[in-house]
């Protein structure tokens, strides 16, 4: 079959790989209809990702059909039409019964990480019966890839762990797709202000047309400023980091209210300066998370609903074959806007 | 009146002052019955909190009779005994309606700080009907001193931030007053394990005493690697810091397991690393809180029904006049041994 | 002053009264420019509510302009516009200190029962500063009238406690005033269901125009049946009962699927039936509550940011000299179609 | 191999049966070392129970060793010492993945009900990986009989739906063995009272053995006032209801106070009153709950820490083949003082 392999860092090729076998009874093999592409495996092709060695398939992101299922797995047969979690969860083990699946002492993240990914004809995924997510029938399957990764991850990390609620202020620190996610999450919640931070210009007019009620260029370095006038001084009640370097976890600091939530989202390579000589007696918690998509369920049924709309997110499309050409488009998101790019079969 | 002044850092005096009298409709003045030193009031006389003037008189916790009360006052009246809480609360503002007392926008922490305190014959409280307790018949009043600040300190920065759970396991970093506060309220909850961490044998002793299930001296370096062997590898599920410095917090971030928290109790003068690179995906919690006092209700009831007893933490009796020698006793805790000093009338 | 006066059961009158007057130094007079007519005062004028006595002013919403303040008032003074809360709360009891205002020992739910209330020229609100909210400048006071007491029973009787969720499914069973404030402030949390039910048809109309996925009139006795189909056989995961009649209140108990919640709003005249022979292993949760008015500055936020438009509730308006037909239209609700009216001074 | 059937009303056998065997991937066959008898049991024997049919082998609590497992089982293996839970937990439905083990789709309670049971040579426990748990090495296995299912009941049904807290009062009605797993566990959290409420003088007399504060016999039909003096005229914050008919489900509506709880552990067979028209406006909650045993590894962890003792729930101990005496002497506890046996292979 083709995949897309990980060559180390700064290589990838589309090569010839065997389809994947069954190896253990909880396992189920899906053939990939639809996957995506994420910032995480930018970072593994910049050699960010230490575990995550050379031959490894990408994607840990798709819907398909299933095509074999081990022993054990009587949820699933094939034909079925799944979803699947960037996160595999065994269900069992003390961090899964938990709703830690993130942390699953067999599972986690894994896909095109620690085992091949989605991006080929054929995955392997492991607990399967707790991993996969049966796809209802007329559901838009484009939307439900965004369910893969993306949206959990903007609403758990982001929503969830900030405590958004009606009439509250939250303010989101980076307009890429994870933060416009956590923006189209955050309206679940129905807060008075959603402000909206980012240095290009294109995103924050996305973020607008998303549902934004304020949006900041952070350029002039007077972001902090601005929110404290919006918000009669106090900063904001959430603060969603969504970048994942110093500075913008810095300007959250500078965000939240007394007894606020920095609710950290991105993926961070260095350390930060945490300020606890002023913030020690400002009664706020930082909170960080790998995605568990413990949500996945419930946003199932939003998006069945009609309460949000994955595809928004969706701004480029195109076939397996050209997954090098959808890598080339989503790595120069600055120029060609992209979001989110859908890769079919 | 007599009275602890400030005289600017590295000075204190015993001074005569004019009683305090009425200023406001909700004000109440106090005559202390029995008063004592927070480590809060030593960080004042080495200059590290500027927002505390010369010639303020110091202290913020004590228990008295109530000596004359404003023209709003109707919750109290003259003779009647009360705790003072270290946090005065207008009951009123957008914060205290949340519980959030120690941001009250005409109150917080303003006693022996911002206005004159209790270590002095008399004391006028503001917002006195919500920043007073009234003292049941038959109280233990040495007892109820502990309730001013340390014990709602210990437990709600430290056991509710943290979340303290029955099978939990808890390390608290720092076997001081505050740290013991913590360890003796942690117990509410019954965890299945309390770590002490402290470089003092002396105060780790006090800690076994006190219900801490392991004691770590961490001047070796090892105190990580011990716990994570105490913990199965996993870490701790709240780790509570009390002390307040950059390398303590440090330990906290390497003691701490994924899905826990990290309580800050400890007052920092300086900013922290804070392990993003690491912590990112680790699904914790880092909070901060100045103490709200919010609890003292549900922890006069706990004394009152036997369920804590706060005089554990009491070392040393002082008259009013012999309150430099109680300075004295209480900042060389280390050879002297000194928990909380009592200063009686 | 004009003032509508409680007779006795059956009695009401437009009577000349003296002004009041401030009695207490917490106290404030307010002007009312703006009231309205509740269920509950009809419920008085049937001689339902007992501890309501003849000579009562009815009236408990409201909003105005502060015509005078006690000694003990700091946070508004004459002239200011003011929100009236239905709820009177000292802001410094046990129950106050909870969150729990309409257990204040000694507010509560006062105003036109316990002491005279707001459908007059003048009305005096004891414990002012925490049971009057400022009116922001610009905003609608009609809309804010409904935030005196329906919006907030709706919200927190209805909605808060029965934990309604993204995603989750929600029937309302009464589609009065009350019910359709329920629904309005369901949709804050973005449920993925909202299915209404009542026995007249135009209230159903409306349901579906105020966002009810599915409305059903129950007329049939098919009520459960018809939820169960749209629910894949689950049952909802929250009832809200806003009749407040046996029947009612079992046909809750009939929708509320395993691990859900009834939450009552009605007020009830009689016991109802608990069906625990089947509901003891259903894991739900029954929960009643008069209205704290806890949630009226989070509601103000909702309006001012126009996530929630109250004046959609309001179908009629009068002058206060035409309060009694004021209260023939209210109290022929089928027929004339109203649901709150404005009474304007 | 021996077991206990189940021979329809008032029916019971020791018969000879064939040894279980491996049906599906996910089960395990044990072999039981240590059983008790339930009050469930009793309440089959009585015709309660019409889902349970003749034939049944009977229990669903007990510890033992793994036999054999299906192909889908990596979690356990041959030899291992597991202590099975009442409730079979597939988890992987909505309810399992929610916590809510009670109402898995292909599990819940169904060991000694709908397949056979515990009171045997051997058992198969269907989904065994997420039913069984592994029991650490020198823990005593008696003490691991009551987390089956008493502990877990008292625990989850009464004191965590009941929010017992630290400071709170807390009424237990009903002294039986269930009642006092519940006073045994609400001690987790401190609680300032704890009244028990039973007719049973020796009960009580254990009760205060076992922690109660107080306790009552409420024969005198006084309890209600009792209480009401022994709370200052409040009633109690959690009324735990520990007996199953409308007469001591009513005492808890007169026991609890306003925000309080009533958390139902009773197994009713008849309907209740609901006085709504006294409670609608008094902030409570209802709750119901089978047993999930969410709780069962924490619960391990008290017992691991020496928080909990649950030995002192057995009374007497018997052998397999002595189980019609077991029965007899559980069946006539008001005389035989009997609250647990323990059945030994």
């Amino acid at each position: 079959m083709k995949a897309l392999a990980y060559g180390g860092p700064g290589k990838k090729a589309v090569e010839d790989r065997p389809k994947p076998q069954i190896k253990a009874p909880g396992d189920a093999i899906v053939k990939i209809t639809k996957t995506t592409i994420c910032g995480t495996d930018l970072h593994i092709l910049k050699g960010d990702v230490p575990t995550c060695v050379a031959g490894r398939i990408l994607g840990h992101e798709g819907v398909g059909v299933v095509d074999a299922v081990g022993a054990g797995v009587t949820a699933f047969k094939p034909g079925d039409r799944v979803l699947i979690s960037c996160i595999s969860s065994c269900g069992k083990c003390e961090y899964c019964r938990r709703g830690m699946y993130s942390h699953c002492t067999t599972g986690g993240w894994i896909l095109g990480h620690l085992i091949d990914g989605t991006q080929a004809e054929y995955v392997r995924i492991p607990h399967a019966e707790t991993s996969l997510y049966p796809i209802p029938a007329g559901a838009d399957e484009e939307a439900l890839v965004m369910l893969s990764d993306i949206l959990p991850t903007g609403f758990e990390c982001g929503v969830l762990n900030g405590k958004v609620a009606p009439g509250s202020t939250v303010a989101i620190v980076g307009s890429g797709p994870i933060g416009l996610a956590a923006l189209l999450t955050a309206q679940f919640y129905s807060p008075a202000e959603i402000i909206m931070i980012d240095l290009d210009d294109n995103r924050l007019g996305l973020a607008r047309q998303f549902g934004a009620t304020h949006t900041i260029n952070s350029a002039d370095g007077k972001a902090a400023e601005t929110v404290k006038t919006l918000t009669g001084g106090r900063g904001v009640d959430a603060a969603i980091e969504a970048v994942g370097v110093p500075a913008t976890f810095g300007l959250c600091e500078d965000l939240v209210a007394p007894g606020g939530i920095i609710a950290n989202v991105g993926v961070h390579g260095k350390k930060v300066d945490l300020h606890l000589e002023r913030l020690w007696s400002h009664n706020i918690a930082v909170t960080t998370r790998l995605v568990d998509t413990v949500t996945t369920p419930m946003l199932m049924k939003t998006v069945q609903s009609k309460k949000l709309d994955p595809t928004r997110l969706i701004t480029h499309r195109f076939k397996l074959d050209q997954i090098l050409d959808a890598y080339d488009t989503f790595g120069r998101a600055a120029e060609t806007h992209a979001l989110k790019v859908i890769i079919s079969a």
